[in-house]
């Protein structure tokens, strides 16, 4: 029979359907992805030398004369800087002005590299500038919340190969991310704990859905787990929001990301995939009830209209035999 | 600019991202579908003359000593009838026995149709067919959620070609769905009307989003589309759960539906899509405050990060821009 199990911390539900339940190598598919991706491709305009094709240049991370990291302006922004952020409401309709901030982090000079393949210092440059945009934006008064993401395949919705992620700052504090604050608060009322504290407590207990931890950060698969490799990255360490992250912390955060997305390039065959980092409403500081962390969503399955009819999830892996197979998985050091 | 908008009935925010907008027609893309499928496949299980293949049947409207269409238990099911509903509850973790029901509605007797094809009186039967499991199940006191959808097309979460659909229903109502609910709730205290009511006379008085409407039903874009063609049919007489739908209702439905999955085959080429059918759970019994309706959501674009990171949608269509474009679209008698 299956099992339901409720995630306390987002509330959400996942059918964990084990009478057809897949081993976790049978979720594996070979993505399509071309074989002879160049280092450096001209006509990229996240490649060295084409620096002029993209737009405002927001951040560079120098290297030796050229860069480990760039940030820009999105080409084609979902939300724009300039303007007023002007909330109308008109008879039952409520909208805001799109003003917002949506950047792009070009993660390292190489075309042909995937995170995945990075060095663990690659991983740490990009986590730098993530902290430093985060932080500078967080300044403009306007903005509510900072969402960092990253989209790597067709299925995870990106068909640009050179590495990069984005950034965007939203005027609104977005609905499911109210809820989730909401929650914790309540968490926080009832048993006097952050609800991420006690989940990793229980994690680190347990030690069933764990996939790889360090000093600073455990990489673990949620118990309601809505997908097969469904992933969270905890710190350890209370911290309500993205920059509160340390230097060390980012040092470690670096290799723990970097050897988790690695698994997943090894065991699962390099799977498409979407990682975000959520953090409190900038507007809210600095909490002991809300706490940042990492979810990495490998595009293994798809959702169907039971999904959307619901907002419930079919899982047909269970969680714990993913961790598994994902502890199991050797990472070489280069590959 | 973009605008934000919020859809007052879910409280889903969305960008409509007119700077980097489409045109609707841009959003069409030829989904691979195979030309060739013949009227009957000896090797399908939904076909006529296989019912053997597939497990037991528990509804069948009968057509001249063949069906029109039939109801059996899903093969893979992911919620089994047999079994107690046993809730466990142990240190933070909440889960819950996997029972309900999980069944599929073979839609009709003809391999190659697919629901935009129909004729209106087989969709009446289809429609007709889940209300029916929909009263049968209700009775089961297990039960608090019947949640009915389809999947057509690979990026909709099928590969099955044979037109069908399904009905789970699950020992717990959804987060999502008691969200919506409580949402309904202080609404109607609010504003002494239901907030389905409100919306529909607000569509019908703007006229800016439909689609298409007859007596009964309307079909139409919200105003904070999370996608391109997401629709949404709402019958005009109030009504909270699909099981209150009359004789003369389902007819005219059959007619909306039809009419509005045929604009979507012939205006934008056949598109994968899913619907689902939303409707209170089923321990609230009949309310003032909340409405069951139809939702179709078209899959033209993808989710990626952001919306994961988020819960916020991106749409590069204007709504008003694609409730135009298929009202545009002519749908022939048959095709």
């Amino acid at each position: 029979m299956s099992e339901l199990r409720q995630n306390i911390i987002t509330r959400d539900w996942v059918i964990i359907a084990s009478d057809r339940a897949n081993r976790p190598s049978d979720v594996a598919k070979q993505t399509a992805r071309s074989k002879d991706i160049p280092r450096h491709d001209p006509t990229c305009p996240f490649c060295p030398g084409n620096e002029k094709m993209t737009v405002h240049e927001v951040l560079r991370i120098p290297d030796h004369g050229g860069w480990r990291v760039r940030v820009v302006d999105n080409k084609y922004p979902a939300l724009t800087t300039e303007g007023e952020r002007i909330r109308k409401i008109s008879g039952i309709h409520r909208s805001m002005t799109g003003i917002g901030w949506h950047e792009v982090i070009i993660e390292h000079p190489r075309h042909d590299l995937t995170m995945a393949r990075f060095t663990p210092e690659d991983v740490a440059s990009v986590l730098t500038a993530y902290r430093q945009r985060y932080m500078e934006i967080q300044k403009d008064n306007r903005v509510e919340a900072i969402i960092i993401f990253k989209n790597y395949g067709e299925r995870a919705g990106t068909s640009l190969i050179h590495a990069h992620s984005q950034l965007a700052a939203t005027p609104i504090v977005p609905t499911q991310i109210r809820n989730r604050v909401e929650e914790a608060i309540r968490y926080f009322d009832d048993a006097g704990e952050c609800i991420f504290c006690s989940t990793l407590r229980d994690e680190l207990h347990a030690r069933k859905r764990i996939v790889f931890e360090s000093d600073r950060f455990v990489a673990f698969l949620p118990y309601a787990a809505l997908s097969p490799f469904h992933l969270w990255i905890f710190p350890r360490r209370h911290q309500s929001s993205y920059d509160d992250v340390s230097d060390d912390e980012i040092r470690d955060l670096a290799l723990v990301l970097r050897t988790v997305l690695a698994k997943l390039y090894i065991g699962l065959h390099d799977p498409d995939y979407n990682y975000s980092i959520r953090s409190l409403p900038t507007h809210d500081g600095h909490t002991d009830y809300f706490h940042w962390y990492v979810a990495i969503i490998p595009r293994v399955t798809r959702t169907a209209g039971f999904e959307l009819g619901s907002g419930m999830y079919i899982n047909t892996v269970i969680p714990e035999e993913s961790a598994e197979f994902l502890r199991s998985v050797q990472v070489p050091e280069s590959f």
